[in-house]
């Protein structure tokens, strides 16, 4: 058997207890963007922390505990099997085509525009084409990058406009709902790897997953991908 | 792109708005299972249908949308990947040992009797070794069955009783929480395999799944499952 073995981290993100990302100043948003990305790094120097989990859990239905604005970042000393099957199909894809499977995506996306929120210099934020969850955007650095904590000071800006951005959208537009956000990032010893690329998924949590769900691992989400981007978008 | 196909089905379990398989009079309950298993076999016939999810939403937080007591039989013209995943897992046990997986874990918790929450003559139910949630209870066919659609008509009755028992216990003992549970049975094309086994999963909806769950596809379970059976036990 596993013996326990885990880092916690919890990120305060203001001395203000009703405030939240979405109505943050800019600024603000900048400081907490850095600080996951310092503590990551300093996670990642300890060799039993074989990943990190960044993640934001906003109102009861999300699972928040605790009230006053906070993120969490947890390290693993294991990569989890859910992660080795999304790594896994990743290098299928590389295997066959020799490209990455989210730059591809990235570039499809960008063709296609349909299902694009926003769109800056360095992100791209989108309603990925089979979206788990009505409102789900991805945030993607547009530049091939495995590791989160590879990004650079002018990534971090951009992403900190794209959080902010979108979950300002979700604020003013579906009435401060309910969501998780989670970066998937690389595992520590494939931070290099060119299959991989580190993305952000906002899921609101607007819907209920069920038996069919439990039963089928299949999410059943009553929204169109591209109808969700076009009303975020406008 | 697949086209869309499936097949729904709604079972009204009581005429009265608010019963609940819990505080039903067994008959009842045993009119239920049977008639899981006419539809499941009439869903089986047809070819298109690759595998079926009997499931049973209770409560909103299970995602229950209808108040009178009912549950779903859903066939899908696929098998979704969760559930050959579950089923490689399976067939890597049976090439390597020789046995049914889901045998051997009945013949350990016969006899570890620790998570055993009730037996009958031809059903175990026990809150598994590592269960999702806390109060999960697992109740599985003492014999090799890989398909519910083999169940005979004893094993029904005896079914009943547990399905029964179990929601009944978790109704009284838990103040009604809401649950969802699953009948988890083989693929139609595998109804014969000697690695898989049906078995139904009930799981409370006491905890929520957040960030660290959906990045990591691990569940962070406060109970212990011992813990979790001798409350459910006595």
């Amino acid at each position: 058997m596993m013996s326990g073995y885990g880092r916690q981290e919890v990120v305060i993100e203001s001395p203000n207890h009703d405030e939240t990302i979405a109505t943050m100043p800019l600024e603000s948003v900048a400081l907490i963007v850095d600080t996951y990305h310092q503590r990551y790094l300093a996670l990642m120097e300890e060799h039993k922390n074989m990943m990190a989990i960044i993640f934001r859990n906003h109102g009861r239905r999300a699972g928040a505990s605790l009230h006053h604005p906070h993120s969490q970042i947890i390290a693993t000393g294991i990569v989890p099997q859910h992660r080795r099957w999304q790594e896994d199909e990743a290098q299928r894809y590389y295997d066959e085509f020799g490209r990455c499977l989210f730059c591809d995506i990235l570039k499809q996306e960008i063709n296609d525009g349909e299902r694009v929120v926003v769109e800056n210099e360095l992100f791209l934020a989108f309603v990925p084409f089979a979206a788990d969850v009505p409102y789900e955007v991805w945030i993607m650095p547009k530049n091939h990058q495995a590791d989160f904590g590879s990004i650079t000071a002018a990534e971090k800006l951009d992403f900190a406009v794209m959080l902010k951005t979108i979950l300002g959208k979700l604020h003013h537009k579906l009435n401060n709902p309910d969501y998780n956000y989670v970066i998937n990032t690389a595992a520590r010893y494939k931070a290099d790897e060119p299959q991989l690329h580190w993305y952000c998924e906002i899921r609101p949590r607007l819907t209920t997953p069920a038996g069919f769900e439990i039963g089928s691992g299949i999410s059943i989400n009553p929204s169109l991908p591209e109808n969700d981007a076009a009303f975020l978008r406008h």
